[in-house]
């Protein structure tokens, strides 16, 4: 399934970057008729994400490169754990190296993280979910990150659904009008969800024939009494918590635990640590 | 000066990344005629870096928005400072914001985090530099990033400077060896640089010729006694710091106080929360 | 507005093809100095769509070139009718009138035939859409055309909603589990549709939850009652009706009549005729 | 010999074009593991052309997808007749449909067309031949499709044949000149044809010594006219018919009767119903 | 007119070539405000082209480069004559200088080259015609300073033009063969021409009507004889004198007066020396 | 080895240069289903350079095409040697010739030069290396060539090496400046190195700390003074010589003997005629 992840042109641009008019070092130090065996491993325990990545990046390096997975994405994994053995001509393992681990280190960190939030919500209904806050160009890796991590996935991007904030609030004229814009503009597949801070502007939400509200930046009180209004109106409507919630597991906790359906963090993707990774060689020669 | 880190095909992936076929919510809701003014302003102090990048966003979805930056690149704002104002058609203005935001808010986080780590070198010979762990596709921003906060680059990539590192030592039989290897097979404009491990290393290293010396994971006490070795052999020889070194002022602090000329830091790159930063309209209609 | 329909990278590839290595006649026959006036009507009766493509092929074979539009897309205009007057340097006004009319002319063919279902339905309920079922490579501009004819456009592509056909419903074992699939791993943004070819389908599809529903190949008086039946039991839905309906205005009308909220026609873009345009040299020397 | 045609980024395109970040029906109703026979076949009798773009579509989407061609492009083919066979996996299968029939929908609308048109023309030297009037982005597909129903191209585009037409002239100053320029300036591998919609215009361009020439619009009166002095004065000439000749039997049968050599006819391309085609599941699980 | 000849992508490439991940030396040493007057000028006589991407070159490299070309394209010029003046940011000139240069050297050589043949010419009815021979990438740029030194150009490539030669004949079964197919299966506004070694096979050719002749590699004796028997049977064929005529002027005009019409030459772009240009700073602060 | 020479991009863009739309002769002349065996031989002494471009070349129009090298890039052959034997798709190698004959000429006939330039220094400790001076586009293979012919690289672009020249030194204020600026500016692993035309600019450059020195257009004997000077000061300065050296081997032997470390010299690349190739057919049918 993950190998859908794998973007030929993203890889070879980021090789591109790395790599230039060559890798001087390598070309100069190790005989073109040197192989090696090395292995790629975790120093902190995490859940993997992005290992077909790895096999993409030495594939286009040399082809004679044997990239074994130890793993699957989405492992939980201990320290020391070897994800990734490697064997063929030593140039090309040196020169991917790179490249490899800067893409599984990053979103094995993002897994990571997103499994620790999902963790935090266990036996409430409350599902993990990503935001548009990503790292430019690498959206889908990012949120493919948060799956293997145990969370869903907001909308992708701009075009795959209707989310009315307080800018577009502000631009269209209030609630009613915004709503009532979309409901003539966007085609009839998708759904309207609107962006709430005050209860007054649920109820003006859910008049207005909103099918999701997120409540932005409420305490956990004013939230529950938020879901309460919405499940007594309408049953049916999706109401998603944001704003501010961060990593931190007991925030997290208390905000899953007034019943809100989806909570989005945006530090799943904009403020996470790279797990840490190594390449070594076993054997060369 | 900060002109020159604008790749215009790179900002058309990212907001092709986010618009998609088109940013429904705005079409939908706002009038292709609305006008708006808007700021962009940090929630929290730091150091700004990526504004020529808002600029070129903002001019790519409509070139009819005006965009005025506050302040320049580089410079350490307070909380709730203005950094860039915007007015024009609100709908360019709503469909831009999350890509100028994720550029400007991941950059100016590095900025932030680089500033710190030179700050813990004040009064040594210390030079704060990056490393190659960076996101791929973001490696020249993420640099121009660390020389805002007041950090120094490190090579780009793999081409444009030796570094020997465990693995290539492996490979090619031994420092010596790969020393001379790259003094015969790379052109002649490139310095070599030998990581070492161990003052034994240290030493092969700078009998090889190594003009560079990477002392690495080693801790200060030793560190002091390679720098001593080193200068007192050739004092004309590069000595960095690097492994595990982090982002911790006290920890640098130490590192710098052994006499290195650099100090190298993945962190800078890979383990970065971005500037918390939001765009509010202030005026539509 | 239209100006959105512009993509430069596609107007350039299509001129390419045409133009290839150069305009060998143009050049060969006609002198660099020589300017020229001349004008783009319509031999037919029609609605225009596609103007700002015209410009753009000018503005890319020569930008000295000046084009004046004469009346804007959308319009409806009678035979013999200037749409566009040129004026600048001949060579470039003969080398870009075959990419401009092509485009020019399907377009406006599609807007034509679309205005022409469009009036058909007058006094109902029920609005025109389109469908995927259009030339590879063209779907915006030709989504673009169909609402400057006055229709409506149903989603973009496979990513933007989830309508659920026969092939689905098999491959998934049961409309009750497609949609049930689809609840659980679409983003909470998308709504449901599916398609039904019988009464006993749209019960099923009623039941699953769907919130749209498509009524495929069903002829008026069981279309009428499938309408019946779903106002009944959920007010909410929407309701399209599709399957080789055609352009014909009296098989529109008796679709419409039956208070379908939409009526898709794949023919708006699959089998059209170009309106016949011209571009001829008023002056020239 | 079909296989030149396949042009794998325009594929990639067109499939970028429908499925955009996914095909969320697919995706989400249809399970990773299902697997499905399927089989395209067409509705209506018809000359099919587009089959290697099918194979390629569905080796884009998946390669694990067996295709298999039961007719060749080229084929005169019955109602109801299977083109095309599948099986592999069902998400594949199902992601790729609408591309795949949009293309060999569109290109055997076309071959069938040209293949009337060619009957037409039974037992007269006249060929059938497309012209310029192609949708963008697709002329060699389209020139193709044309071939396969007997026809035969005209040259691809402006830079492989001189054909000085009306404008031509204007710009020049007289089909003397214009001929006489080409002469000069193209270079000796290119023959000159000259549009003439007069029999004054014909005995011109015979002067300028034109190896081909263009009746335009004219009747067939005047074309067998025109004709015979043309076979009189210099019988190597290529006499080529065009001018709104369009799809009608009768008429394209009485062109052909006045002894010219070729009959171009834009509406094999630019007003052209696809064949009606469908792909149906046979079996999933 | 020489505008046409800029291609902004194969200059943006040229530029990426050279500078990769930037001017390591330029921005390094030299001052961001630093200005600088300069002038490029030919160390030799010869005949110039290339001058409008001179232009382009410092365009893209920094657009407040003032470029001003002191002559035209195709002027014969005498040494130490300047060509181009430049003044601005002095990093920009630096950068750009070698690129620029590159091309103007290789195309500048090449006119001064054939001019040099075309010279030898004078008084016969020959012209010098350039071949397939072009360095790969640039067959434009080189086809371009072919007739700025006053040379013809031959067909573009392989889908211009009909050209048999050796290796076809073989592989089609003979001259006769050869040109029938050429016939039955080129598109009509092409010409056949034949490449004949021999006396027999030039009468061949003629019989199977091809419309122009090439004759390879045939001592002058023997080619007068060619020429003599082609006109005598048919005078409009179009005669072209080819193989290791090399461009020794004594050769050419031998060749030249045995009466052919075309005399083509790879060595104009196979085996030419750039012209010697240099770019020296006048001013700079 | 060479195998890293191939850009398979750019070889595809040199076969569309050539191919356009098609092989015109060919696809009409040779039947689909012709075989042919043929040679690409040399007609006179060189050194090959360039034979894994011919392999992909013809892998590109066709893969069904065996491609045989008969020898190895590097090799020292004499005339009529044959380097490639082909067999298969008579079409296919009829329409990849010219295109692998333009790579490979131009690169044998690099290295043929660079040989010759080679043997003109044996005994000496001069080492021949290549400039900037190479044909846009085509930097890698030439460079490549260059070795292949037993020269040594400088430098590839302006990024991997800091040499300070006449106008840098203009622009940044004196030789002492210049090198200041490098040393803070450049990164650590980059050696400077600067252009001198005078004994007073050796002595300059010496004391800011070059660590080479491009010794330019000096005569031989004030160049072995440089060296002596050089030598006296800084033994482990790298000492160039460049400046119109051209390719005669006197005048290569005179310079080497003066005891430099590396002979730079642009006519390598810039002025090089094609090694004299030809391909022809064994059999065909």
């Amino acid at each position: 399934m993950s190998e859908q992840i794998v973007d030929r042109e993203q890889i070879a641009r980021a090789l591109a970057e790395d790599i230039g008019r060559g890798d001087a070092t390598t070309l100069a130090c190790v005989a073109e008729s040197a192989q090696a065996q090395g292995r790629i491993f975790t120093r902190r325990a995490g859940v993997i994400a992005g290992l077909p990545i790895v096999t993409e990046v030495f594939r286009q390096v040399d082809p004679r490169i044997q990239v074994e997975l130890a793993v699957d994405d989405g492992t939980h994994v201990a320290p020391e754990t070897t994800l990734v053995t490697l064997s063929g001509p030593a140039r090309g393992i040196l020169t991917g190296e790179r490249v490899a681990l800067n893409f599984l280190g990053r979103l094995s960190g993002i897994a990571t993280l997103a499994a620790q939030c999902v963790t935090a919500t266990e036996g409430t209904r409350a599902q993990i979910v990503d935001t548009r806050k990503t790292t430019p160009g690498l959206r889908a890796l990012e949120k493919y990150a948060v799956r293997m991590g145990g969370g869903k996935n907001h909308r992708f991007g701009l075009d795959d659904g209707i989310l009315i904030k307080d800018n577009h609030i502000v631009a269209s004229g209030g609630v009613a009008q915004a709503v009532a814009n979309a409901r003539v503009h966007a085609h009839h597949l998708l759904r309207i969800e609107v962006e709430c801070d005050t209860l007054a502007q649920v109820r003006q939400a859910l008049d207005a024939g909103a099918e999701a509200i997120l409540l932005d930046n409420m305490p956990p009180a004013q939230m529950r009494e938020a879901v309460a209004l919405i499940r007594a109106q309408r049953p049916t409507t999706v109401i998603e918590a944001s704003g501010g919630i961060g990593t931190d597991p007991a925030k997290i906790r208390a905000v899953a635990e007034t019943g809100v359906d989806l909570i989005s963090i945006g530090a799943l993707t904009h403020s996470v640590a790279n797990l840490d990774l190594s390449l070594e060689f076993i054997a060369a020669g």
